[in-house]
């Protein structure tokens, strides 16, 4: 009984990520109901998002312009360069106000059987900067996953040729996690990991 | 250092009802990160809902046509009426599948604070319809709130004008639901309401 445009609506709703059936019907309403002018605007920030964001050249992080606001930035430490997966993991970093250095954005990481290999990735790019000899530590925050580990691994060699120290984030126990409810994988990295005080 | 037109569409994002900020920016690089058909798709079906979907003639539900799926069906009961304040309770009722009747969807209940009177419920309308002599339940289906049982009071008096049998549905106990954890006001009309066994 119900119109083909709104299930449609709905349909599209549920293609974003938590938005179960149920939420994606209380949102098509809302906008329906009454916040017209909320849907227009929402319609048209994806649109817009969609169109003018593109990828930095240098560290294929999102961005409007040709070069991202962090590469363009002279405050920022040269020296120092994160490999990220993604750029959320740039947002959560940039959050956490600790790191003041250059990132570089993968868009993903090492996966032969999704046919995503190191040119997919932007590896060739990568190899050009850590050859121009500016940065001198280069630090994984690749995802603890299987994935991640190959990846970083993988770029982790491609700097030993060029002589440039590589860091990795530490693993363990995350701030205010409790003992008894952390996994085994995580406990075991936190023991091998441990330091003395 | 983000973008304005990904903060733009972050925020058009926290304009929907259960997305937080951090909900918001996940849904944004989501759509930017590897998702832009889907985003093309939200911002399309969005902007069709907008413009196709107005209000049924007779009903006042949102609907495609001028009279909607419900109001022209031919299989559903002409005189039992169920008066509900939105498009999404009569969804609710339809998914329930236990009501075979006409409804009228007020879009909103009685709350002279905010200017909404008799003519903004079009309650004019379903005068007419009710004088028609073609209604003989009047099923009050608003929500169990001080406005909307004001509004159901309303509308109760002018079903007496003429002479149509009004009902409300029945308040007491959820189905599965505890008596532990359910509200004492709850629990008054449920005691109010006890029936012979």
């Amino acid at each position: 009984m119900q119109s083909p445009v709104i299930n449609e609506l709905i349909d599209a709703f549920k293609l974003l990520p938590t938005i179960g059936p149920k939420s994606a019907q209380r949102l098509a309403y809302f906008l329906l109901q009454n916040h017209q002018q909320d849907g227009h605007r929402l319609a048209s920030a994806i649109e817009a998002a969609l169109e003018k964001v593109g990828y930095c050249q240098q560290c294929r992080n999102l961005s409007e312009a040709e070069v991202c606001g962090v590469c363009a930035s002279k405050s920022r430490q040269a020296d120092q360069l994160c490999i990220v997966e993604m750029p959320t993991d740039v947002v959560a970093i940039e959050q956490s106000g600790i790191y003041r250095g250059q990132y570089f954005v993968l868009m993903g990481h090492l996966s032969p059987i999704d046919g995503v290999g190191p040119d997919e990735l932007g590896l060739p790019i990568l190899r050009d900067r850590l050859a121009q000899g500016e940065i001198q530590e280069l630090i994984l925050a690749t995802n603890p996953t299987v994935e991640g580990e190959a990846t970083a691994h993988y770029i982790q060699q491609m700097a030993i040729e060029f002589n440039i120290s590589v860091t990795r984030l530490a693993q363990g126990i995350p701030l205010g996690g409790e003992l008894e409810y952390i996994d085994s994988g995580t406990l075991g990295q936190a023991f091998a990991g441990r330091k003395a005080v």
